[in-house]
């Protein structure tokens, strides 16, 4: 359903919009026809058929994974921007309301990223560039409870607490995320507004992350970004299509994985995500010279190789041996440490820069920007996916000197919803 | 100069890079290359000559406006992302050091608009995709009163008062004003952060103001964009090229204009830049309906066409009627407000927009944005082109009801530096 060719459109249905073009164009319908998950035809069953034509080199449909039932459409270039928006439940909201709001919620991402404006939309001309635009929905674990408390996954609780951890409450926790990503900042925001718009007269925002990569366009092509450090950052990341990665990603049927660690049924199709807001002191890593930064990752900063090879896809070599007898790669190193020899014990990242402005900034001295990660990670179970890596990493990982965990949250993601359903609707069945 | 096919590589001159590789892409060389009003040759005199080679179709260089010494570069179609901060000058700063600190700048951002690493830089990597970025130096009144206070334009003053304006000191003034574009939200954070470690030895940041515009690649070619409001925005606007484009926005030899109000001979080749911060009340706009949305502009929300025509370009009919006798066009709509009779009241419009985040939104009336627009204009003189405007805007106009200026600041922009000298050498000569 996910790939479907063809879409359907719909009847023109805000008359406040009176005359004006409420159709996308029709690149756009492409760009965005997957639907969260829903497939265009029975979305919008009822309108006339429309013919897709391909769409523009840029903002491609690289999303195919598998033909199974996911929400999250996982690019191996994720667009440029996106924000991510954690919302608390207000107390009035029960399972009946609750229901209520995932179906607006549906429908209108569902809209959104097929180019479409949602019902009532007041500035329909936005949502006609979809621009690759994707909207996730994850629950956190009070929503489930509220849902139906015997099918909460053991991993849906807020992480063990590391030693490197500063969190903030307010950049922690949350009811229900809303993830927004668009290569247009334009569209972003358009959509954004519209989903801030269907919440609040149900949650309350608790916290609310922008982030960036580099634009579509800027790199080549297959070329690793590189975050705000100056390192390549991405390398090894299992990629959508790759042997292995519906098995580290997707909870598989009856809530299986191959990972360890069974889920409820209601999460066949789906996965788990945590996000890990991470400060990163720009001026203190500027003190620091090119060996200092190749060690601390045991790769190099220039090229992304490993310090054992030359290109930057080189296996790396952990044996390697100095002259001096010393390994080659330090065995504290970032990327030795994130690394484990169980081959089931590997995640998707999925990652964005911040960036926020400083006032008031003066002085030899100052901090002349507030940035870091957005450390998005999918996996079928962060208990014994995500939570190993992350527990060596705070027990040693040279690049810890300067970086600090300052949020931290794990959602469930359902699959995507059945034909005329919602997102969550496997939940209310279970 | 400015649109130079050839450049020079400067030696590798960090040696904190060690052995990475210090030289931009070919195609970087090209998109950048035109520098800040120096030839590139001229900039890294000494090193080995290279030849450019095309550029990506996306990240053009369609800056040409005439071969004169400007500084500011103009695009037709201005990058996706831009930041705008105005510092003050710490009390230590006196003429000699300011020029020591104009200096460093103008080297600085020459070598990233040419995609090459500052010296010194630690992430010299970031520097190698510039995506069209442009870096630009805008002087406030006590900036130049402090070099030559005989030297200071009339115009450079805040603007007089408007009735409408509800002004915010932290959006306001500012010594010195250090613009960055690019369409890489990545590459500008790296360039805004060399600009700001640069400055902060010398000067306190007083605001900053990040904006964006639709991503380059997002529309067709050609096609204006949107704002947050859903208008076509800058439909009507004097673009580089165009008849009259230099005597509107170039103060020209010997400070003369074609607008009126001469300025200093030190600004021949500069202009005038004026940055209002208007905030834009998404929530009450969109409880306005379409044929009150199309009054407020007197154009159409959904095309954009002026209301008396049918294409986006059509010339308006401000004496056409309708059968009841009112004019077509509301006398007090915004188009017809902005519009003078006198071809020299017009300025060069350079809007992005802005969408900060809302904290602990919740409720039905909650407003979920804070949005508006980051209105740029650029004028030979702001008092003959930009002030007449501003208040007939300010005296009646529609779109009063939902905006709102919270921020204003006037700064001479100056000319390109001469071969060998820095951003503002002519007002030390003058
Ligand atoms: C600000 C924080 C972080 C920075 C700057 C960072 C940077 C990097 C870099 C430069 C690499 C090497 C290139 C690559 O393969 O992508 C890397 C690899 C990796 N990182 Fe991180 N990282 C951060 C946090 C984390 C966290 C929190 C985790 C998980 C808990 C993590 C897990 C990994 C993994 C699994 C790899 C691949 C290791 C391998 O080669 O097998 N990273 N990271
Ligand atoms: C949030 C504030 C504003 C919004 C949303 C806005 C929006 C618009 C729109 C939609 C148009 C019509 C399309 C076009 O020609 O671009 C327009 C035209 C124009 N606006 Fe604004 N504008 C704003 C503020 C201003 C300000 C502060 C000025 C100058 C003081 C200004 C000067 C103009 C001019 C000169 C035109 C062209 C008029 C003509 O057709 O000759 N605008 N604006």
């Amino acid at each position: 359903m996910r790939n479907s060719r063809t879409s359907e459109v719909p009847p023109s249905e805000s008359a406040a919009a009176g005359e004006s073009t409420r159709g996308p164009r029709r690149r756009d319908v492409l760009v965005g026809a997957a639907g969260i998950g829903i497939g265009a035809a029975a979305m919008f069953a009822g309108g006339a058929a429309v013919q897709s034509v391909s769409g523009p080199a840029t903002f491609g449909n690289e999303t195919a994974t598998s033909a199974a039932n996911h929400q999250w459409r996982i690019h191996p270039e994720p667009p440029a921007h996106a924000v991510f928006i954690a919302v608390d439940l207000d107390q009035s909201v029960d399972r009946a309301r609750l229901e209520s709001l995932l179906r607006i919620l549906t429908d209108d991402a569902n809209r959104l990223m097929a180019g479409y404006a949602p019902v009532g939309d007041q500035e329909p001309q936005l949502a006609e560039t979809p621009a690759g635009l994707t909207i996730t929905l994850g629950f956190g674990p009070r929503l489930v409870d509220l849902v139906n408390p015997r099918a909460k996954p053991e991993w849906l609780a807020p992480l063990p607490a590391f030693k490197i951890d500063q969190l903030q409450d307010a950049w922690s926790g949350g009811d229900l995320l809303v993830h927004v990503a668009s290569d247009d900042r334009l569209t972003l925001a358009h959509a954004q507004r519209t989903m801030l718009k269907d919440l609040r007269a149900y949650t309350t925002v608790r916290w609310q992350q922008d982030g960036f990569r580099n634009s579509r366009g800027t790199l080549k092509p297959g070329t690793t970004q590189r975050n705000l450090f100056g390192q390549v950052d991405g390398t090894v990341n299992p990629a959508p299509g790759s042997a292995d990665f519906d098995e580290l990603v997707w909870i598989g049927a009856n809530g299986t994985t191959g990972v360890g660690g069974a889920s409820p049924d209601w999460l066949a199709g789906g996965t788990s995500f945590v996000l890990r807001r991470i400060q990163m002191n720009l001026e203190t890593w500027d003190l620091v010279d090119t060996p200092g930064r190749d060690a601390a990752i045991g790769r190099r900063i220039d090229t992304g190789a490993p310090l054992t090879g030359s290109h930057e896809h080189d296996e790396p070599d952990f044996e390697a041996l100095t002259p001096q007898g010393f390994t080659v790669i330090n065995p504290v190193s970032h990327m030795r440490r994130a690394r484990s020899e169980d081959p089931t014990e590997r995640i998707h990242r999925l990652t964005y820069n911040y960036d926020l402005p400083v006032a008031g900034v003066g002085g030899m001295g100052a901090s002349v920007s507030d940035s870091g990660l957005i450390f998005g990670s999918l996996q079928a179970n962060p208990l014994t996916q995500f939570v190993p890596i992350q527990q060596r990493l705070s027990d040693a990982d040279l690049l810890n000197e300067w970086t600090v965990p300052i949020g931290s949250a794990v959602f469930a993601i359902p699959p995507a919803a059945s034909g005329g359903g919602f997102i969550g609707d496997s939940l209310y069945a279970a």
